[in-house]
């Protein structure tokens, strides 16, 4: 059983769920938007059923409803947005126009968003600035659940990695992926499958290879890539936690008392490029090269990143998204209990 | 059988060589310096063997022996350095310092280097940025000899990615690495040892998996990390490409008539930030931050990207460089027919 609404009927259902939760406009307005893009494309890791997640750390104090995001741009290339404890989404908002403004006019730019409560995939975000004629770069921390290739403890996050290149006429080429072999919530289903985790995903907590998944939840799951993704993690703390002067993931996970149950608290950091600056004075058209090789991939039969969830998206716009009773009956019962909640 | 020369001596040679090659002296010098930093950490494969390759380059005709990089800085964030089918880093030599300038302003900056014949690893360049307390990403690409994940043809190249992390009194964080799983000299001297490959490198030309050195070098290697390494080589090719108006790897091998036996010839990114300006107004010291995290890892018994160069490096600057018989004949070889081959 199911049922189908459009995605603007989805979108005031969500919206008004976190209205009543008492999310400031701006603030449910965003992270309501991520949770429909989410739906829209079929990507349940950021679906209706992390509604519940986002109301539990507000619940829990670790989020500001209220919070109105600040913007700190001195004319530099780097722009900043004090999320001030509110959701990540909203400071985006703010900061995406003067990000991609600014990239136009100095080729390259960072949108560096601090002390926010963490929920979003980054591909909403690519997405705003490759809609915009730019290529974007995105990574945050997260949790420290990850050890590093050759260790054994959890010091780094799933951290995940984003990138975009904009498309003329066709959905923008955007990958999105944890750093981490695979998704934390990968590891939790297996254990409530009780099924064993394939080799190589887990150490237990004494550094040895697991495919116990209470095992692995207790020790450190691994990055994907051996050495090379793990280096790659590494560099995504550097630059979204230390250097933009926020939490890496081992301050996170304390920040929270160390319990992964509730959204983290860290920064984020978002590079937008402008080709036309990049390619100026040069022979031939930035845009028309990519497709040369992106079509010398698509020909060969090799999935492109994203395929499935603009398949997913363009049945969306044009039949509406459907949802299961389940899911259905979580939004009725959100919307009746968030107000009392 | 082995000689040992003090850094400066090794250096003269090769530059000599080069010299008397007919490269400029800006070429001369600047290749010399990748190759002597090579020996001098250790790493092989930009070492003392390299220099024939470089020397077969010129004689072919691919490479300019009396480029002089032409700078084009319009004052944005995105500096230009036109290599004017010269050596890579004689182009870097030229632009690194404005970049380094540039970022400092404002926060972030790139340059883009165009038409160059590239050789060089990428940690010498990202080393010469955290050296001025800048974090810096590097990549390229190469010629096509890598199918992305799912695919059977070589579109992508071996598309080195770098990063670097400066680390107050000690040496910086810093990986270089292919994003195919191995570098395609791996795949080559399995071929000449009559070993199979380990599973998971290659394909054939019809896109099979392959352990037969042979059918591989015939078909085409595979990224690294499945098919999120397939995401980030094409990412590199689509920043490091087509954004930057200069050949991605099927254009690049075609240029050189299909051969891989010949220095590529294409463009470089590299970007650089700074951390003061990125963490400026926030709590707590960016680099202490970075040194937390670092150690958590180190003391885990995990080993960080770059340390074996290092452990190299203090020992050639302490005792001088140890060649091998065989490479300092090669020396001498190339020291007397460079003039006259």
């Amino acid at each position: 059983m199911s049922q189908t609404l459009t995605i603007e009927t989805l979108n005031g259902k969500v919206t008004e769920i976190f209205r009543r939760a008492g999310l400031s406009p701006i603030q449910a307005k965003s992270v309501a938007a991520v949770i429909t893009a989410g739906e829209r494309d079929n990507c349940k890791s950021h679906g209706v059923y992390r509604i519940a997640g986002c109301l539990k750390t507000l619940k829990a104090g670790k989020v500001d409803p209220d919070a109105a995001p600040e913007l700190v741009d001195d004319g530099s290339a780097v722009i900043r947005v004090n999320a001030g404890g509110g959701f990540s989404p909203a400071s985006f908002a703010i900061g995406a126009p003067i990000l991609a403004e600014r990239a136009k006019a100095q080729g390259i730019a960072a949108l560096v968003i601090n002390d926010c409560t963490h929920f979003s995939a980054l591909w909403p975000e690519i997405e705003a600035l490759t809609a915009q004629g730019l290529a974007a770069m995105a990574m945050c921390p997260s949790y420290a659940t990850v050890a590093p290739a050759g260790g054994s403890a959890p010091v780094l996050g799933t951290n995940p990695f984003a990138f975009g290149w904009p498309r003329p006429g066709r959905p923008p080429f955007v990958f999105d992926f944890a750093t981490s072999i695979v998704a934390r919530g990968e590891v939790e289903l297996h254990r409530q499958d009780g099924k064993p985790l394939p080799e190589g995903w887990a150490v237990d907590r004494d550094g040895r290879p697991t495919t116990d998944p209470e095992a692995a939840l207790d020790g450190a799951m691994l990055p994907f890539g051996a050495h090379k993704g793990s280096a790659i993690s590494i560099m995504i703390e550097l630059l979204a936690g230390a250097m933009i002067g926020d939490l890496t993931s081992p301050e996170a996970l304390d920040w929270l008392g160390g319990t992964t149950s509730l959204l983290p608290h860290h920064g984020e950091l978002i590079l937008a490029m402008s080709p036309e600056r990049f390619a100026a004075g040069r022979p031939g058209d930035p845009f028309a090269r990519a497709e040369t090789l992106l079509r010398a991939i698509s020909d060969q039969g090799a999935r492109l990143p994203s395929e499935r969830r603009f398949a997913a998206r363009e049945i969306s716009e044009r039949d509406g998204i459907t949802l299961s009773d389940e899911e259905i009956a979580t939004l009725d019962r959100l919307l009746d209990g968030a107000a009392t909640g």
